[in-house]
Parts: structure tokens; C-alpha cells; sequence
């Protein structure tokens, strides 16, 4: 039950180096802030360090009494939020370590170098939503364990599987798996994706947002299906065409 | 063929306050940034007050001689910046003053105190990319010409009319013209999106990211549509929810 009530605790001072990606890799650890993630972490009963919150929390009933806690002064919580006026609650989180799935038969979503943080926030909320089975990071995508893209999640993360790791190794194994692979390159062997029926399996490819696809995983692609633009936009922002096709491809 | 050397200049001391809307609204005009958003604007033939750019921008071929233009040293372009690293070209437009469209039938997006820069943005984007009518924005949603909604509609309000006003009176005379008007509210009443076929005219209202439509509003719609969840998250975002519903409901 201590009460930190300086910026310059050591305590502090660590977890505020946690808003840069090398100091998670380097702590092995995460912060999340705010009364929707944190209560997210505790119902998802992932394992947590430390909540951290200023003394108003005291009185609210869903925080174990078994938890290690800390009480902040309101100036030390705004220190540590990434937000202009904080809610006062954060929780340290191990940074997890998902290895491989037991099985490549399933739904997935695999991203190739998404960079904006709201996106893959984003994406990873309505992969959860849509029900599948897990999303891959490719290599080059955005850390998943900034503030932005923890915002964006909804706690989304606690939910689903998320991997990271080399896209080609990935195709490989859900090529062997029969699971049929989607791209979303819009080329001349692209077909609408309203003629795609649903099914059971399948791993969709998301492309980065200025470029798209890299070359090589395209050409692993079964079909790459394309949303028809009827107005004068250029293209749809990535979050929005993995919304629409996924809930097309999941039944 | 002015050079604009110093911040301090009047004129950029001026432009500088249009990141707040209440000098957009007291100048009548807003500042657009970026290559991509200033040639949409040459592209749509929009009236256009000004451009400035840093002198690197003499080279390009695509600003018109006949436009005015302030040639910017790299620091002053900086200024007027909102983000990180400028690409160093501006445009100042005046604010459009749309009325009220000709006819009201015709596919519309209405946006209901919708808070979120970016699901704006992305919201109006996607209305262009499925070839809507127009977007309506009703009072208490934010506004249209702030940096963040500019960023996200790239340049789709070129594209397509947005109308500012109250939602009311547009269902008043969305009804008076016939056109079926839908909800975005999960009730015991509202029907799995897949079962509405696409339609040559439908009016869609989305909600408040946090409280949904306005009860009043809801009392006026003709059918509710949610879109089934499957995994454990609470709610889908809202700009991508409004990009599945469109582009089931557009034909």
C-alpha cells in the first residue's frame, strides 16, 4: 500500500520509459492505461505485475485485494499518462510471448507492414469482433504495445491470439494446412469480393498503406479480392477494407 | 512571387490560427497541408485563396502560374505546420457553404455527434469510395476542417457534398422524398445487416462513439442493423462499422 507522491520515484521514472518500444523489450514489460483496459485485464485474468492509480480508486470494488498496488498523487499519474487529463489507473503487464498456434486450420489475419498504430488497433478490435482465430504481425508493422495501438484495441488483445513474426514462414504453414490465402492487391486477376462466399477457413493479407502487398507474398495468394470504388476515391483506408472483407469471409 | 522569411510575418501569424475553429469560422477559411491534399484540391478545381510552399515546390509542374502563391524558408513552413516534418506546401481554401442539397433521394451517411476526428475522416472517405449521395454532419459532431479530418478524408470532401444541420430536419425531408432510413443501434428490434439487400436509396445514421444515436433520432428510423459479433469484443469502431454497413447497403 505505498503512496508514490513524487515524478522522481525510481518506480515512476522506469515505468515512464515504457512509452518507448526499446525500454519494453528491454523490461520485458508493458503499461496500460485507463479504467476500460485495465478492467479488461483483470476479467481477461492475464497475468499483471502492478496497477498503479491515485487514491480515488480506493474505493472502487473491482480491484483483488491480492493485487500489488501503488497510489499515486494526481501530478505522478499525469506523468506517467499518455493522455492530456488521465483517468489515474494503469497496470504492468508481462509482455506475452505467443509462439505458434497448435493449429494453422482456422481464421486469421496477417498483416504486412500496417504502419499506422490506429490501424493495427483497429484491425486487431475487429479481428476480435469478427471472431477469428488469430492475427499475425509481419515483419515491419508498428510495435502492438504502444499507447496508440492499445488505445485503438479496446483490450482486443487480451481476447485473440496475436503472433508476430515472418509472413512467408506463415503462408508456408497454412498452405500446408489447406487454409486458403487472400490477398487484397487490387490487380487485374482481383475479383470483387461480393462473389467470395463465406467459409469455415481462410488467412486474408493486409498490405502496408502505401504500398500494399510485398511481391513475394503475393504471389503465394490463392485470390486477391478487391472492393469496387464507385466514387472518386483513391482507395479505402486499410482498417475499413479488412472490416468489409472479413466480415464477408467469416461465417 | 513573395518570400516569406520570418514566422512573425502577418500573414503567417494569421494562418497559423486556423488550427483553431473558431478562427476558421471568423476568417471563413481553412488551411489544407501536404502534396497529396493540395493537388486533389488543383484536381477538383475548388476555388482556392492561396499557396504557400517552400521554394523547393518551383520545380513541380502541377501549381497553375495564375495561382497566388508565398514562397516559404523551410522554418516558416515548419510553423504552419501540424505535423512533425512538413512536406512544406499549403493551400488556404475558403470555408464551403453547402445548403441544402437539390433532390433527397439519392444514398446518404448521416453522422449523429459522432466525436472522433479520425472516424470522421475515415467516415467520409469511405462514403466517397461507395459513391454515395452526400454526408451529413448533425450538430455536436466535430468539426469537418480540423487537421485530423482533413488528414483522414484525403481529400474525399472535394469528392462529395457534406452538409452541416440538424438531423431532424433532414429525416423529415429524407421521409417526405421516401427514402428508408437506417439505424446503427443494437435493439431487440434490429436485423442482422446480411438480411438487407442493397438498395438504390438509403439514408444510414451512425452514432456517438460511446452513447449511440439520440433517442429521438432512433424513433424515426425505419429498421435497426447490427452486425453480428462473434469474438469478445464489446463494439466494433464506428467508422469501420459504418464501411461494412455501406458497403451492403449500396448498390
Amino acid at each position: 500500500m505505498t503512496l508514490i507522491t513524487s515524478s522522481k520515484n525510481d518506480l515512476i521514472k522506469t515505468l515512464h520509459k515504457l512509452n518507448r518500444k526499446k525500454n519494453r523489450t528491454e523490461q520485458q514489460r508493458y503499461l496500460i492505461e485507463g479504467v476500460h483496459l485495465v478492467r479488461e485485464a483483470l476479467d481477461a485474468q492475464t497475468p499483471i505485475e502492478m496497477i498503479l492509480a491515485t487514491e480515488d480508486f480506493k474505493r472502487v470494488t473491482w480491484v483483488p485485494a491480492s493485487m500489488s498496488i501503488y497510489w499515486l498523487k494526481p501530478e505522478v499519474a499525469q506523468t506517467l499518462s499518455a493522455t492530456v487529463t488521465t483517468q489515474g489507473i494503469f497496470a504492468v503487464l508481462p509482455l506475452p510471448t505467443e509462439k505458434l498456434p497448435q493449429s494453422f486450420n482456422g481464421t486469421w489475419l496477417l498483416l504486412d507492414g500496417v504502419q499506422d498504430p490506429g490501424n493495427i488497433g483497429t484491425m486487431v478490435r475487429t479481428a476480435d469482433a469478427a471472431g477469428l482465430s488469430g492475427v499475425v504481425l509481419g515483419e515491419g508493422s508498428a510495435d502492438l504495445y504502444s499507447d496508440k495501438v492499445l488505445r485503438a484495441m479496446q483490450g482486443s488483445h487480451f481476447h485473440i491470439p496475436i503472433y508476430q513474426g515472418d509472413l512467408n514462414d506463415w503462408l508456408t504453414a497454412l498452405k500446408a494446412a489447406q487454409v486458403p490465402i487472400y490477398g487484397s492487391e487490387l490487380n487485374p486477376a482481383a475479383v470483387d469480393f461480393h462473389t467470395v462466399p463465406a467459409q469455415p477457413e481462410f488467412a486474408l493479407i493486409m498490405g502496408n498503406e502505401g504500398n500494399g502487398m510485398q511481391i513475394d507474398l503475393l504471389a503465394q495468394t490463392e485470390q486477391n479480392l478487391y472492393i469496387p470504388i464507385q466514387g472518386r476515391a483513391e482507395s479505402l483506408n486499410v482498417a475499413i477494407a479488412a472490416g468489409i472483407l472479413l466480415f464477408q469471409l467469416k461465417n
